[in-house]
């Protein structure tokens, strides 16, 4: 027989894994030293064991606590760790936020210390360097790894807190964490960071407490849940509920505790958080292999059986009645379902930002950050956004695989926030800074076009500049203390060399329009060597000219009397003379000449306000004759 | 407060709704004039509620029926209704295999009668019309309407099978499908037919009998699961085996059914039909709008509510141990893991097949049917495929949203089944098949350019055409006796008129390159009008000399001399001047000389076989200076 199936259903339930006590240990875990459980697995999903956290401290609030929907909690207490030093001037402060299932234990204290569930992002000379900042790790409110939570005695009964503890928001828990930057004496935040659910928190602490936060990181989470991952999550609670062992949430002192239902809602959750394809490659090639853990779960798959075991496992260090509170907060999060709604939520924000999302990840879509990114930018907030390239769903914030960018991200981020203003930053520049823009760039010296295109641009205007490559031209636009300056590019590398240059850029297509953008909201929007490149020229012109009030557009002209040489007398495509392409190759599939575009702008009702033609072999501007001695030609234009 | 979360798990379980005793269902509902509970909801998920089946008929078999996993039942019911005559050549038989929670009413018989699950589909003058066709549709085995499965008497035991109903699998799902056809006289099927398990059994029955099948219609599914497909089963499954009320599957005399269970993993599954953007136009707006639905689950959003009301509907009208049965079986159908391996599960197939997939399905995604076409191509098998663009997920192949494509591409493939071989179908053409073949056309007549090439390709040979539109130049080469002639095309609507004239269309991107054919197999391939518009054409080439033994591709040659003097005396993009478009807007993104053509040739190391380069104005072939006084270029090349 090629599979077997374990019946479950008739027998008593076996419970082979009776969860910790969760109220005692909520008062008791912290400093104990006795390891739990040996943890032998080795996973991706950032699931470690209810081990003691040997560097958690305690914070406690004895002063009643407001909710955000009514009700109050009549005291507080926070665990939460810290790693680096509050420097001199206390403005090197770092909050990380953690998702659903995390807790204070961001990273390791020490090569000794248990590992951390963000220990590649966090660390000494890490992304989020321990050495240059202050970093604190809390536990979120409702939680079960040492702040109050359900499982946490409710004074006035004597006994936890159950179902009776209330209903609580994001905006509770960052009440809380405020109350701990507060008792550390923490008054600015340098950055507040997080995935997913601590997103979430992100997000709400840029509003909440705007006067406090510079720089705020939103790692793959998203303005409100999608209505399927909502279902998702409704689902997990109802398996919860029903778990006959659920008992109303008072299983605490007695009994067994609702394992089936929170094994069932863990398993439901793990699977949203990998990618189709990165359960493809992991469980493919053994589907039929079940791995042998002890589980009282079906085990006729090598994925069931994982899922099983990894659903056994959050159910030892992990209490039901905080994941019922939890998962309804992030359920109730919302900033809006319109972009007008979403602006409104996040109108009093002052920091800057960065927004990542990841390709893969289907639970918080990409489509949901690059809302939230237009809602920063519709309320003129300094914003950089990356969709990172990645395989790995929305774990991907927590793994390796993807950190070459979004670790990169952050460390550049952090450090231009740190930097004096308007400076090049601290951090190293490395290769990826030398890439720069324009790879349909013309044929001469590109210096010439782009002081040309600087001479263009009055000192103080705010400017967009479309395929901005690394940045090279934005950065020169800073030095003439032009502001408001924003980068669209498509190039994860060339992202990543802005926002080491500490330039907002807006990782996004051209040839899907400028949507973000509001009507004249810049003075300038140019388009330096790409038109000949667009797919859809008559739309992306449109959305520049309603986006600017002037719009600059460069490209090669293809009048130009050496390529028409070319055509005329070899027969041979001009694409492939002086251009560095040859005409199966050339990213330039637009074929352009002055009088092209200039009936173009006739046509469309375009207004020329100037036209400057080149000789970028010579060195010079062109005034005889320029669609035939003219390579590049330069317009300024209006609608 | 804005929302309100019903405690369950504390009180005694409320079974507000007991499902009918299925043991006794299975034996008395049919015929049974009494309506059960009302069905009151609209939905778009083709849930039913228990309603007798007035027109369905029974077929006993009462022998042995082995299984393939081992085991035998000793005898087999069939719950099944037909529509439509078998005509007198027996030749017009159509079944149609339902999908997990499907029955055998398939369509209604009247206009007084209950709503069949595929009305759209089925039906006087629809896509499979019952006017011409005698249409099929049985209960599964392991199924809860009729046929034979975990609810029905073991007659050893004299009580329900329950758990001890042995392991299914599709083939013996098909297996009993067979002895029905036997029964009813049925010795050839035009059509087999099924969506998402349905289509495992339409692959199942294309090898099984394959002698027996003419058509294949896969609609919306996979040669196996993929994973993460996989894992949403398996915790449905665990969800049902741990419901106390389970009772190892012996539920069925007294007390409740595992209805808690059945109705999460139902909710579960429905998530999974659905697409993201459809359920965010479904339940965004009034997210925090639960329904007012009698319900134990979750009433906090509007998404819970309307799920918590199908998963409790669905418990009406389903068996858990059903559920379980089937769902397992379409777990562990499984046609291969790699390309070799399903090419080899599918090799004995020897009808013509329709694979049809759906944009937004990502249960079942597009790429596993561009598995299975591979397969089948690979195999040298006559096959066309479409992926629907639609947003409806999963569920599209019930819905009417996408009809327009899919229900037009069944009506057609049939009626080609139907039609006298190599003659075009008697079904009435439509617009869409006037569409034809190249929008990025060229100067004059295209008609000189088919003949030239169809003059170029000897009787009898095998043609691979690339851009095919709506398959006018294939239809010319049929003409011609040509066999093994495939188009690949990317408009839908082009598909459906190839479809139409019963030629093998594969809707795919020539860009993304051709693996799916075997190197050498086709005598020629054909590039017509098309490689200007090609983004990687170097690729693009190097996979039509792998494929063809031989290929043939046109283009406009700009360097025709009209084309240089507009360039070079009025200096405009030459793409603007005698083609239809200008620059701004055409699809020729190449600029192609002939010269240019025979220098990445000898660059490439292809050899030209020949050259025919025509006046298409004149309406001749040119011999002096080609390069100058040619507009069109044909060229016969090989690797």
């Amino acid at each position: 027989m090629f599979f077997r199936m374990r019946k479950v259903g008739g027998a008593p339930k076996l419970r082979l894994r009776v969860a910790p006590n969760v109220s005692s240990y909520n008062q008791t875990f912290i400093g104990n030293k006795q390891a739990m459980a040996e943890d032998t697995f080795k996973s991706s999903d950032s699931v470690r064991s209810g081990r003691p956290l040997r560097h958690v401290k305690i914070f406690r609030h004895d002063k009643p606590l407001k909710l955000e929907l009514g009700g109050q909690l009549p005291e507080v207490t926070v665990a939460y760790e810290v790693y680096g030093r509050l420097n001199a001037t206390a403005d090197n402060a770092v909050l990380i936020c953690h998702a659903i299932s995390g807790d204070s234990h961001v990273a390791k204290h020490d090569e000794q210390d248990d590992a951390g569930w963000w220990d590649i992002v966090v660390g000494p000379g890490k992304a989020i360097d321990t050495d240059k900042y202050f970093v604190i790790g809390p536990n979120i409110l409702g939680g079960c790894r040492g702040t109050t939570g359900p499982g946490s005695v409710n004074p006035a009964a004597g006994r936890p807190w159950g179902t009776d503890f209330p209903t609580i928001t994001v905006d509770d828990i960052v009440q809380v964490q405020k109350l701990l930057m507060d008792h550390l004496g923490v008054r600015r935040l340098l950055g507040v960071i997080g995935g997913s659910m601590g997103g979430h928190q992100v997000l709400c602490w840029s509003v909440k407490y705007s006067g406090m936060v510079d720089g705020a990181m939103a790692v793959a989470t998203s303005p409100r849940l999608t209505s399927q991952a909502l279902a998702f999550d409704v689902v997990g609670r109802n398996a919860i509920l029903t778990d006959p062992d659920y008992r109303g949430g008072q299983y605490y002192d007695e009994g067994p505790r609702p394992a089936t239902g929170l094994a069932i809602a863990r398993m439901l959750g793990h699977i949203t958080y990998l990618s189709l394809e990165a359960m493809q490659d992991k469980f493919e090639a053994d589907r039929f292999r079940p791995r042998d853990v002890p589980t009282e779960f079906e085990k006729v798959f090598s994925v069931g059986s994982y899922l099983a075991y990894h659903g056994d496992k959050f159910t030892e260090r992990f209490d039901a009645n905080s994941y019922l509170k939890l998962s309804l907060a992030m359920d109730l999060f919302d900033l809006g379902s319109t972009p007008e709604k979403l602006a409104k939520s996040l109108a009093a924000s002052r920091c800057r930002w960065l927004v990542v999302s990841f390709t893969s990840d289907w639970l918080f879509p990409p489509l949901q950050s690059q809302q939230m990114v237009d809602a920063l930018i519709a309320g003129d907030k300094r914003v950089s956004y990356c969709n990172v390239t990645s395989g790995c769903g929305h774990d991907a914030f927590l793994l390796r695989d993807d950190l070459g960018t979004y670790g990169e991200l952050i460390r550049a981020f952090l450090a231009n926030l740190s930097a004096p203003d308007g400076r090049p930053p601290a951090a190293k520049l490395s290769d990826s800074d030398t890439i720069d823009r324009r790879p349909t760039s013309i044929f001469h010296d590109q210096r010439l076009d782009y002081d040309m295109l600087i001479n263009l641009i009055p000192e103080g205007a705010t400017v967009l500049d479309l395929g901005c490559g690394g940045g090279s031209l934005l950065a020169m636009l800073r030095e003439k203390k032009c502001h408001g300056l924003v980068g669209v590019e498509l190039d994860e590398r060339a992202i990543i060399a802005c926002v080491r240059k500490g330039l907002d850029v807006i990782h996004a297509d051209l040839n899907r329009g400028l949507s973000q953008f509001r009507t004249g909201q810049f003075d300038y929007v140019i388009l330096s060597q790409t038109l000949q490149a667009v797919r859809d020229v008559e739309s992306a012109v449109a959305e520049m000219l309603r986006v600017g009030q002037k719009c600059i557009v460069s490209f090669p002209n293809f009048g130009y009397w050496k390529l028409r040489k070319m055509l005329n007398e070899e027969g041979r495509a001009p694409l492939g003379g002086l251009l560095p392409y040859k005409w199966f190759e050339t990213p330039n599939i637009r074929i352009i000449t002055l009088n092209d575009f200039e009936d173009f702008c006739r046509e469309k009702g375009i207004s020329v306000l100037r036209r400057i033609a080149l000789d970028t072999e010579a060195g010079r501007e062109v005034v005889e004759d320029p669609n035939s001695n003219a390579d590049t030609a330069i317009y300024v234009i209006s609608g």
